[in-house]
């Protein structure tokens, strides 16, 4: 039951990030080659960063075909005419089908991380539990980010790091209460609440320029 | 015997990749020591990439010397007079020479990459084996473009990841009819062949801005 | 005695690399959370990388929460009012600052890498000691300066990996002679007092514009 319902956030996680990654190289005029890598590196990447950090080697990704498979199959489909048209035509599609699937993806990966940290040792301390959780969350969009040579995401976006952080957190202190799944649940439902909220409301840190001197 | 070919491929494939980083480097203006290091990294980037990928610690190029010392001294033999010269006078001879160094060096990096997959477990599924293969091969670049902050060549270049894939492909599924050396040598031809051709011939994938909508 | 004085070294090369990373996110105009983020990498991004070189995982820094409790603290003192009025005052003041933090932080990290790599077997040999010291010193300002989206700081200013190099090898050389603590005290003074020299008397290496053809 919960390999099943791991299996299926991992899977819903990877295709999200896959499309955010390939718009981003839409975006970028990239040709349909580097749509489908940029795509498949953004999915993937976080995973791997993951695994490397606990010593899992080779990565899951490796061994696995499914999640680069369907990382590229959803990358391939955003390059589909009418996906592109939608974009072409709604200027503001972009930025709003981004902020679902980047929020998503982020939720779902950093609970997946926290649970893979967990499988490995059961006596990890709750900060090695929430960071290996960030980074599997922020790896792929950082990735994403740096490889199509942007400012990453996270330092330019207000509140992409806090949510992140408050999710894993959350997750990691609930294990024991709640049971594995229902704690990974509410942790991404958290991080993708936090995120809506703070595009919705703009919610900010302060910047340098903006405080008193 | 399989060894001492194996030595010779990786040797060859370390000068002209460092070479490649080299040039980049020369190009983009970097000092004595800039050009070093970059020919460095680009060389022994995707080696090491490779090796954290398989769990080998440390990474062979920090146990063998011989592959970071081949790659400082091709990187500062590209800093003569010389070629530089050369170079300034043929504005044209720095995208030939580049495509040809670096079509060398991802042809033999991409099969080296199998066949240390290869030889890690024999029961490797098919999958680790292409992946490990093409990001051995494409991994010293991308390290290149991300440290020279260029979009990497791989998103930008028709026809770059293609012809790794399929040569990786093409490698491992000869390696029980042919036998190790022979898939090698097919693979990493097919992976120079193909990218020139694509070079010459100008073959490129559909980008988005060129599909009907 | 010898672990009281290795742990204090950390701690300081941790506070002044997170110091520069912040500084460094301060002047791309980053908001108070990308701040935190960048000093964090800056000071833990070395100290990674050496860990997956050498096989330790998980990294020490997700163990011991102790070296990212630091850089996040420093990170955020950085954002204090005194601290961004005087670089706002002093232009030249970034440049100095960052020179000297970058420098101590570079002579601790490195010298701590080739102690790090020591532990792990004491037949190492120098080539993997040197190199594995060098990736820890500079892997971290390297991390700040792609994902901060600049050309990284290795590549621009005169001789900065040079006294890396010259110090890890001091270190490495004088280890059985000298003993630990003694080798490690000298080689961070040697790239410190080296980078000083440099930027005062404004060594630096030939570019190729500047050579003869």
């Amino acid at each position: 039951m919960t390999d099943t319902v791991l299996f299926i956030l991992e899977i819903v996680g990877t295709a999200v990030f896959a499309a955010s990654g390939a718009l981003a190289g839409l975006q970028r005029q990239l040709d349909a080659f580097g749509v489908v890598i940029l795509g498949v590196c953004t999915a993937c990447g976080g995973g791997v960063i993951r695994d490397l950090t606990l010593g899992i080697t080779p990565p899951v990704m490796f061994c696995q075909p499914v999640y680069a498979l369907v990382a590229m199959g959803v990358s391939a489909l955003v390059f589909l005419p009418a996906v592109r048209h939608l974009l072409a035509v709604e200027s503001r599609a972009y930025e709003l089908v981004m902020l679902w699937l980047d929020s998503i993806g982020l939720g779902l990966f950093t609970v997946v991380g926290v649970q893979c940290a967990f499988q490995q040792a059961q006596d990890y301390n709750l900060f090695l539990l929430v960071f290996v959780g960030v980074i599997t969350g922020v790896g792929g969009g950082v990735l994403r980010d740096v490889l199509s040579n942007q400012k990453p995401y996270i330092f330019v976006k207000h509140f992409y790091a806090c949510p992140t952080l408050i999710g894993a957190l959350l997750c990691a202190l609930c294990w024991r209460h709640l049971g594995d799944i229902p704690s990974m649940l509410l942790g991404a439902a958290v991080i993708l609440v936090l995120r809506l909220c703070a595009a919705h409301f703009r919610w900010g840190l302060p910047h340098a320029a903006d405080l008193p001197e």
